[in-house]
């Protein structure tokens, strides 16, 4: 049980991904971070969102690990019987539909939450004029998305059936900022009900509230 | 100016120590920290001021120093011309007046306040009972020894002179807890006049000030 480490800041929604998943499974671990100063200056943590210091590390003894997704698979799967040991099924038949869910999160969901996100609330504290033609089109295909997810969450209470799993935790680092950061990304959960539901109910989980406190623990973005 | 790094914690007194000098000398620097875990529970702060993960350690270049005043002398020779040039003085009598109040410092009044402080007021959440005859001998002797202060502060605006040096910035640490977190060394402070006025001085530069800043991203104590 010793010798987990991560490397990142807890604002890096990788990082929040990997260390909601440690939480869960109740895990001993050290989190390592790296704050740069200009002069007097923090270099401001939504900068490093963006670039690839914004991306985690994990080490596993002398095993190193960078995709976040993987990361979480591996936790389950080697500490199965530490925490929350519904994480990532119990199953062949559950493994399969967490693991549908997963991908989905990574292939649809993320990139059009992140790219949705950053021209919301990211890019004017960066100088950056939003992209409002790139927010239209993502809030569009985002919605589509969402559209499928209202579905099946009027059907079961998770993504992947009656119980929280990684395929859930996945979604808490992007929503959250979404959700948090714009009236737009707000009202795109809000609008539809069981989204609504289930974001209330993975967002109130002990495991990511602690996450939440410490990307609180830096300044604010504005 | 590439290459400089602060392993530990803000809120060890030594760390904060060498942030403060680096802030000083307006100097670019990396600061990595450590956070250890327990399942869910992250160990607290207070507990690593006790123990040598408290510690600091500064990297410049492929040099590694461990003795928060050496590191701070060190930065104020090697980078003389950056930020704040008076802080190691600019001629050899000045030089030798931070001396001996720099040393005067780490030989009597650190190990004097960091005894003081631990019992008045980080036993108790440790929850270690406090040992008050260690208290009453230790406020007794810091009692002397800010007594010979507030007559060289009667004289001088600062203990080295007319200007704030590293023999000022050295006592910011232990002061700041002594007097934050203890009414015994609240009062010891506030009962000397020319003491009280240094404080309010050297404590208010932005320097410490944004050491503090870094010392509340953490949890509180209690």
């Amino acid at each position: 049980m010793v010798g987990l480490k991560v490397f990142g800041q807890p604002t890096s929604t990788d990082v929040a991904r990997v260390l909601t998943c440690l939480f869960e499974k109740n895990l001993d671990f050290q989190l390592v971070r790296t704050d740069t100063f200009k002069g007097d200056h923090k270099v401001p943590e939504f900068l490093r969102l963006q670039d690839p210091s914004g991306q985690v590390t994990f080490k596993d003894g002398k095993q190193t690990y960078v995709d976040s997704r993987e990361i979480c698979r591996l936790i389950c799967s080697k500490y199965g019987d530490m925490g929350n040991k519904e994480l990532f099924g119990t199953g062949a038949l559950e493994r399969a539909s967490i693991e549908q869910w997963l991908q989905a999160e990574a292939m649809n969901f993320d990139p059009l939450s992140s790219e949705l996100v950053f021209h919301l609330a990211f890019a004017k504290p960066l100088g950056i004029m939003p992209d409002q033609a790139k927010i239209e089109r993502n809030a569009k295909k985002l919605s589509v998305v969402l559209d499928i997810y209202e579905r099946r969450l009027a059907e079961n209470a998770y993504l992947a059936g009656d119980e929280f799993t990684l395929a859930d935790l996945s979604h808490l680092p992007n929503s959250h900022y979404l959700i948090t950061k714009s009236e737009r990304g707000h009202k795109l959960f809000a609008s539809r009900k069981n989204v609504q539901r289930w974001w209330r109910d993975i967002s109130a989980r002990s495991s990511w509230k602690q996450v939440v406190e410490m990307q609180n623990e830096y300044h604010s973005l504005e």
